[in-house]
């Protein structure tokens, strides 16, 4: 079935998706890109953004010429710019550029946290990125997760209780990398409050997707701090954003030294600069920042619940769809239930994973991504891997031996899309002994 | 005098020198940038490189589709392109990404030192950025400077004796950003590894104005490690680089974790990936890769000896130039001496260095730097501070009140803006009462 659906409409904003790649069978064929979660492929808008700016380029505060102000001038609006993407107080909060999410966490996780013994938070459905930066410093305990992947809130609650207090921080992604489940982020940041824990959100996921409101700070559900890339919010220039409070930043030393984060500095001692230029070392990109601006434009232009309502119709398009072919396994929820991104989870039943996404793309020049998604724990607990072979296949890259097929979209995917990956799938099971190795 | 030089010839590669912008009597002005130890304008084939590059950009490594090994091509064939451009051997050396010179050298310092007591020798010549992020990790000791602010090798051979095989590290500027003067990095390697220590060169400076080789890994002027930004070298897209050898990477734990970084995670252990894929957490700036590998291109085709030449002769007409100006105090060196790259720092005596910066923008359109350039030890040495002058200023900006102005020269940069640059100071200088605050 061919079917005309909105998202056709956006395809116009986006660079690169009228590529034709070649195929198996020898003829040129349509790119479709289900790779969204890794990185979406550029807004044309930030394209005519940064090939506008390049000429006026220049550093940033340091300098007195023209271009110097023109450029700092641009740089230090989009902080603003970005506190008012997420509603927050531009009082008490800082924005502090980083160059992606995993920078960001791991930032944080050297700011933070100055004793040992403090326990943080963090889940069983976490990307690694907001796991292993917490390890070595302090006390990790992962919140469950119920047999569908779903984040048991129950079990928050529990672990909040069980340490009493002793909670610095609950660190959550805003929605997973593998199943697209979103958390409820408002609720959790009411129940850490309620237990004088602050709330971090891995937002690398769901910030290009939904609306987020930071809320006032003294509003019980207050996000104290989010993370993310604009790499994947159509702006590809190597840029990353913490959004916290100014105050903990105060404090302490930064943990990179350098150029822009000093006011006096001498043999014996250093003044350090007032946050986030404390935070910020060395020079920053400037270019990359303009990106993220007006990537932003763009998505308040098109507004955040309508890309919530778009990409929603293709996952439930899509949900369906893939439910009706018999050979795949899905993981997690098979039917649309709410609150759950563009992101599916499955693997052709005989066929490895990577091998499924080696056929995709040259059969169809269609683009997954394949393997564990860096969230190996909880791919794991889909996988039903035991413990002895998860030990059999170490020193390996993990990823090779096991693990799925993922699809994510964007905004721009298209029904149509979808009925050619269908297709294919469907194909691919049909001659499953010519694929198989 | 009007006098047209080589140096026009490059103009045409470069974006944005033809930008004309305001001046105080109303008229247009062309721009002149005299900031480039700052942060270079983009060369065009950067930007088409860009441009070009944007319809086919996606995720690296970890994807399948047809746009994804593509875009992982480029980004690992630039690793190669770099470790040539350098000499480098490839077998033994790798690249490791980073987002500017200060990340690469906080993160050196993080995972090379593990031992609070051995000593890491850097300069009095040096940039915050190759001095702060040691302080706080081992015992860091400081290479003096002569009355003219060059590096005293007879203190480096000193202080090598003086601490007999315990400098792990000696650390130093390929050249200085605050006068240009170049290190003899090859006679330093060679002290350095005679005394069992190594060497890392800040190359920020350095690396877009000459050609380092370095050279091969048992030759005894062999350069262990060197740092350096994409943004100083006409690619201005977030992007610096760590070359370094590959077997002090393969040890310990990378200082930021989480995707990428790994083989496999389980709740309770961690099998680290290879360098240099261990070191670079998180989503790759590919997009700044492939503006780096554009600029490569670009000065390779210039040739790097060319490039030293133009600038040489821009320099030698600066210098000569601003001697002949009564009521000016150049800093260091007043005259080409050798081994400099295109860096003047002076000031207008009796009127204070961020006034001067200012009147250059506003009445000719030339851009410079004012303050310390995050060489605050450096500078202070040629303002002559007493100490307490210095506990004055604390916790003010320190730039605010003591500094200087710069010049820093680009391939670009031409002996008719020079003389726009002498007529204007002489101008200055002739109604100082009327720029006196």
């Amino acid at each position: 079935m061919i079917e005309i659906n909105k998202n056709r409409a956006y395809r116009k904003l986006i660079v690169g998706l009228d590529t034709k790649v070649p195929s198996a069978n020898g003829k040129k064929v349509n790119y479709i890109n289900f790779d969204n979660a890794a990185t979406t492929p550029p807004f044309k808008a930030v394209m005519k953004k940064i090939c506008e700016f390049a000429p006026m380029y220049s550093s940033v505060h340091r300098g007195e010429g023209y271009k110097s102000n023109y450029s700092s001038e641009l740089f230090d609006s989009t902080r603003s710019e970005i506190l008012k993407f997420f509603n927050a107080d531009e009082k008490s909060n800082i924005v502090i550029f980083v160059k992606n999410t995993t920078e960001g966490l791991n930032k944080l996780s050297y700011r933070l946290i100055n004793d040992k013994d403090c326990v943080v938070l963090s889940s069983a459905m976490e990307h690694h990125s907001n796991d292993l930066p917490w390890r070595d410093k302090c006390k990790v305990d992962y919140v469950e997760v119920d047999s569908d992947g779903r984040l048991l809130i129950s079990d928050l609650q529990k672990k909040l209780e069980y340490y009493n207090g002793k909670v610095k921080y609950v660190t959550i992604s805003g929605a997973s990398n593998v199943t697209g489940y979103v958390n409820n982020i408002y609720r959790i940041a009411e129940m850490a409050h309620s237990f004088n824990s602050k709330i971090i959100v891995d937002g690398a996921q769901l910030v290009p997707h939904a609306k987020i409101d930071l809320k006032p700070d003294n509003d019980i559900q207050h996000i104290d701090y989010i993370v993310f890339s604009a790499h994947k919010m159509y702006a590809p220039f190597g840029i990353g954003v913490i959004i916290g409070p100014k105050e903990p930043f105060s404090l302490g030393d930064p943990e990179y030294k350098g150029g822009g984060t000093i006011k006096t500095v001498t043999m014996d001692l250093v003044d350090w600069a007032e946050p986030p230029y404390k935070e910020e070392a060395g020079s920053q990109n400037i270019i990359g920042v303009a990106a993220l601006s007006a990537a932003i434009k763009q998505l308040n232009k098109i507004g955040m619940a309508e890309i919530e309502k778009c990409e929603k119709e293709i996952l439930k398009y899509a949900l369906e769809s893939l439910s009706e072919i018999k050979g795949i396994e899905i993981y997690g929820e098979t039917k649309f239930m709410g609150s759950r991104l563009g992101i599916i989870p499955f693997n052709i039943k005989g066929i490895h994973h990577s091998k499924t996404a080696k056929i995709l793309s040259e059969e169809a020049g269609i683009s997954v991504r394949s393997g564990c998604f860096c969230a190996q724990p909880y791919v794991r607990k889909f996988l039903k891997l035991s413990p002895m072979e998860i030990q059999k296949n170490r020193g390996l890259e993990f990823d090779e031996k096991s693990g799925m097929v993922r699809l994510s979209f964007g905004l721009y995917n298209t029904k149509q899309e979808i009925d050619i990956l269908v297709h294919t799938i469907r194909h691919i099971i049909m001659n499953k002994s010519k694929y198989q190795i």
